[in-house]
Parts: structure tokens; C-alpha cells; sequence
């Protein structure tokens, strides 16, 4: 029996359904922005509604260790990261739950104990959701927010020769932590193991930094499918090409004894994590000076990683002492 | 191990997340209201959103001989069947598949086309969506649709004494068409099986009805959980009781003769069936000749099968020449 891979499916429904008229500048993208004005008859300019959701799936989404209050969080995680990423205020959700027999009261009340806490941290509604008997959980997060116009929305086409390559913060932290929890990896020290672990239990959008941020970005993503995938993604769709220079690549100090205790290449652990929900995105030269104010400013983590050159969708890493390398594309791999 | 039933999660979330300040007409219904003035800080009178999320769960939803584009269509009717009860056009979906490693390319390109197709046939866009990998089939609708006020929305909890009770078409075929796909059951003749199956393999969503006459009614709810749980549905939460006469309720006219040949009670069948997705409400007297008038105008079927009465949630059944008896609160059960 021939099957699709995700990408091959997501191909065919935007083949089949991808054009429809309402969203003049997102095709394929992480949120969907569309124009009130052209759904609603009557005049109602300024306002842009932008959607998006994400399925948590029990096998390949749940990591061992993770309590019903982080699963929910989790799921709710995914959605924030990617209104965050486009500088979206998070503003409702709903959320349809699949749940097995298997589940007892305690488990169910630590789901709405984690839907609840996390709404209220990152201050959205949840206004709706449906109930559903399942072989394993599943969750699905519908989220979305509001904003004047759709002008500041970063897209993942927007990057420009000469644009530099940022980041919102540390990659490594997140393959590390799923290696801890799926293998019980070795680890340099307890803060690293704390943190490591932290980082996929409970996972932080870097919302603040979207919201603060986005609208001086050429282009972005959130890079829950790895920074490799994410970067090979706004190269891509932006046809240019990208040079990242790896000392630049912000890490955890003990990253590299932390791949030589388990045996694990440096490389793999930055590039082929996922789920770090860390921004990455393109920035205009002049707009560097602004935005190294606002990073005073807003206290948040900032670093030029690269800078885009031209090309047609590839991605190189130079290395000190070395010529560039062609990064491999490949994404996070699920649990499964 | 404890375990919760539906409603009891239903209970606990409403009681956790219930009261977000933004719905003030909803509570706990089909759909969700919410004032987009309230969301959006600059004044942007009489715009807003309703949204309402289904998900589809291979194991309990899909019955057997359903082609894969059916289920796709069935994962959208629900929704189109919750936003059409209250009158609200759909006009955007975002879809999240679970897809199980057994699904061929065929099945995939099924699924894809049943969006396609059920999205043209309601006019409505798909924008956005999520694949995951499941161990079975999951389907997650999330549709939302807009309206330049909330007046006209009925509720679950609007009927008052004195009202009549309505119903947009026959019950019946659901149920009968369940049995004979899962237990293949004897049929009066081929025109009833043939509708019966298709009640259930494309089952139709009261739209029309919806967006025509919904102004009208002081209540409403679609019938996807049968009709006794329906009735009962709206008298609980308006806090009336419920008269309705049992020979006024429209039903296949071989109904009988099905329930004869299979030994099956008639007013399960109609009472205790579900995934009509037929529209059942409640009407001021005052609107009754405007609305005969509509349903003329527009070919719709509409039955008054009964009358509102003071009470404090029950629903009474009335047959000729017997007296009225308590109808049992019992909801459609599903596959499982």
C-alpha cells in the first residue's frame, strides 16, 4: 500500500484547496490571515482575523514524564508559538479532546487544571471545544487572534539578500531534554539535566518576542520543527539562500560535553532538535538599530545568527577555520 | 480508576473556563459568540464571530461502508449543522487530520476531496489545518462564521410557555440506516434502505432552514444527539417543560413496518437516534404566520410537533386516545 508523508499530503490540499480568494498574502504559512472586510459584507476595514491550529497526538507528541497538566499545555503551546511567531496576540482558542478509556478523573482534571492555568498565563479565552471518546488523547487547538491590519505580518517569503538571520533564543536545550527523558542520557550537571528537561515539559512561546518584535522581521517561523527544517523553510519560500555562521548559534555551555558523554554529534543536537518554540526570522539591516533598542528595552534574547545571501532555497554553515557546508535538510522527528 | 462520562468533563470545564466575560448570550451551547468590539480595542461595532469545533474519532463516528470522502464530509457536516441551527452562515474552516500509518494514497486523496467537494457545496474556505500521525483516524473541524449582530442568534435557553415546538424534517432514517449498515436489517423496501443509508453516509445539514428561519425562533439545537436528548437539552436550560404530541412528529411512513420486521421499538427509533442533523427549536406564536409564509417561499420542510409548557425541565409525549407520558432523557449512543 503506497502512502503520502505529511509534506505530500499538505501538498494536495493546498493544490485542492489552497487558493480561495481571502488571504492575499499568506498561502502556505503557520497562520492564516484573513480580511473581515471581504467576509463580511458590510465595510469593516482594519480588521484581520488570524487562525491556526495544531492536533497533539499521545504517541508521537507525548514525551514519558509529562503530566496531564503539561500535555495540555503542550497543546495549547503549539498554537501560541505560531501566533507568536507573526507578532499575533493570542486572543481565543477552542479545543476538541479525544480521550481513551483509559483516562481516570485525576488525569481529566489535570488537563482542564493545565488548559486553565495556561490560558490564564498567556492571557486568551477558551471559548469552545468538543468531547470525544478515543484510542489514544488526542487534543486539537484551534487559535486566534485579532489585529488592525495584516501590513506588519511577517511571512516565511519576506526574507531579502542582505537581511540578517536571527534568533530568539538557545538550541540544543530541547533534543538534549528528549534524550534525557526517551534514554536517560548522561548529563554534565544538574542545572543542564533542570533545564534541558524544563525546556520540553514546559515549554515556553516566545510570545513577548513576537509581539515586541515581529513587525521589523522581513520573514519568520517558530521552529518547532527544528532549526535546520525552519531555516530551510524561509530560504525556500523567500528563494534566497542563507549562511549561518555556527559560532554564532547561541547554545547551552555544557551542549558540546553533554554530546560527548552520550556519544551524540553537536551538530544534530542544535540543528535536528525541534520543539525549542524559538523564533527565527530575517531583519532588514536598517531596522537593526531599532531593534537592538527594543531588546534592551523588553529584556529579551537576541542573535544574529547569519546573513541571507542569494540563491534558491539553500541553507550553508560556515564553520571557524573552515569553508562553508551545505546543512542538511531534515526535520524533527516524532517520538514515533 | 474513576472515570468521567462526557458531560461530567463538560461540567468541569465550563465550571474552570466558563465565564470568560466575552460571551455575554452563551454559556454552554452549540456554538460561541463573542463581540469582536470586545476583542479587538478600537471601536468595531456589530461585528462577531461565531465558532464551534467538532471532532470526528474513526472508531466511534465512522460506521461501517462510509467511503473515505463521506467521512471527510461528516467531519464538516457536524459543524455546518451547529453554526446552521443558529443561523450563521460558515464561512471558514480549519481542518486537523490524525492519519493512521494504514491509510493509503487513495484514502488520503478521498479524505481531500470530501473537504473540496463539501466545502463548495456550503460555500464555505478552508484556510487552515495541521497533519499528525494517530493510531486511528481523527478528524478536528473548527468553523467560524460572522454576523453583524447577535440579536437574531437563538439560544438553547430562549423558548417560553406558550411557544410551539419545531422540527426541520422526519426522524427516523438515522437511526434505521444505522442499524442496517451495522446489523443489516430488514428493510420494508429499497427506496427506505436507500434513504436510510444516505441519512447516514451524507447526511445533510439544515442551512437553508437555518439562515431562513432561525430569526424566528426563540430556541434552537441541531438534532446530532437524537431527539429526545435535544428536547430535553432546550427545556433544561430554558427551564420549561416540553408537550410534545407523538403522532405530529414527521417519520418515514415505513418506519413502523421497519420496527415490526426487526423488532425494534418505533419511538426509539425516532426519539433516541441521533446524527439527524436536522434542526429542532422552539417559536413564539406571533411568528408563526410570517415563518409558514418563509417556509413556503423557500421549499423548506417544517413541522410543529408540540408546545411549550410551564415546568422545570421535562419533556411530556402525548399519543391518541392515551395519556401523556414522561419521555426517558437518554442521547444518541454512539458506534462504541
Amino acid at each position: 500500500m503506497k502512502r503520502f508523508n505529511e509534506k505530500q499530503i499538505l501538498g494536495l490540499i493546498t493544490s485542492k484547496l489552497g487558493n480561495t480568494g481571502l488571504e492575499p498574502l499568506f498561502g502556505k504559512d503557520d497562520i492564516s490571515v484573513i480580511s473581515l472586510e471581504k467576509i463580511i459584507k458590510k465595510p469593516n476595514k482594519n480588521c484581520y482575523l488570524s487562525a491556526t491550529c495544531d492536533m497533539l497526538v499521545e504517541h508521537t507528541d507525548v514525551p514519558p514524564r509529562m503530566t496531564f497538566k503539561q500535555i495540555a499545555r503542550k497543546s495549547l503551546v503549539s498554537c501560541l508559538s505560531d501566533l507568536g511567531a507573526k507578532g499575533i496576540r493570542p486572543k481565543v482558542a477552542l479545543v476538541s479532546l479525544g480521550i481513551p478509556l483509559s483516562l481516570s478523573k485525576g488525569d481529566v482534571r489535570g488537563l482542564i487544571n493545565g488548559f486553565t492555568l495556561t490560558s490564564r498565563e498567556f492571557g486568551f479565552f477558551i471559548i469552545g471545544g468538543d468531547i470525544n471518546q478515543s484510542k489514544e488523547l488526542v487534543i486539537d487547538c484551534c487559535m486566534l487572534g485579532f489585529s488592525n491590519n495584516n501590513l506588519n505580518i511577517p511571512r516565511r517569503n519576506g526574507a531579502i539578500v542582505g537581511d540578517y538571520v536571527i534568533v530568539s533564543g538557545p538550541f540544543g536545550y530541547s533534543s538534549a531534554g528528549l534524550k534525557i527523558l526517551l534514554n536517560d542520557s548522561k548529563t554534565p550537571n544538574n542545572l543542564f539535566k533542570k533545564k534541558s528537561i524544563e525546556s520540553i515539559l514546559n515549554p515556553l512561546p516566545q510570545i513577548k518576542f513576537g509581539l515586541k518584535l515581529s513587525k521589523y522581521l522581513s520573514s519568520s517561523i517558530d521552529s518547532s520543527d527544528g532549526l535546520a527544517a525552519s531555516l530551510y523553510e524561509l530560504a525556500k519560500e523567500s528563494k534566497v539562500n542563507m549562511l549561518i555562521h555556527r559560532d554564532k548559534i547561541p547554545i547551552p555551555p555544557e551542549l558540546n560535553k553533554f554530546s560527548i558523554l552520550n556519544n551524540l554529534g553537536l551538530d544534530d543536537l542544535i540543528f535536528y532538535g525541534g520543539e525549542e518554540y524559538h523564533i527565527i526570522g530575517t531583519i532588514p539591516k536598517k531596522n537593526i538599530i531599532k531593534v537592538n533598542y527594543l531588546v534592551k528595552k523588553y529584556c529579551l534574547d537576541f542573535f544574529i545568527i547569519g546573513r541571507v545571501v542569494s540563491g534558491i532555497g539553500k541553507v550553508f554553515v560556515t564553520y571557524p577555520n573552515e569553508q562553508k557546508r551545505l546543512l542538511k535538510n531534515k526535520g524533527f522527528t516524532h517520538l514515533t
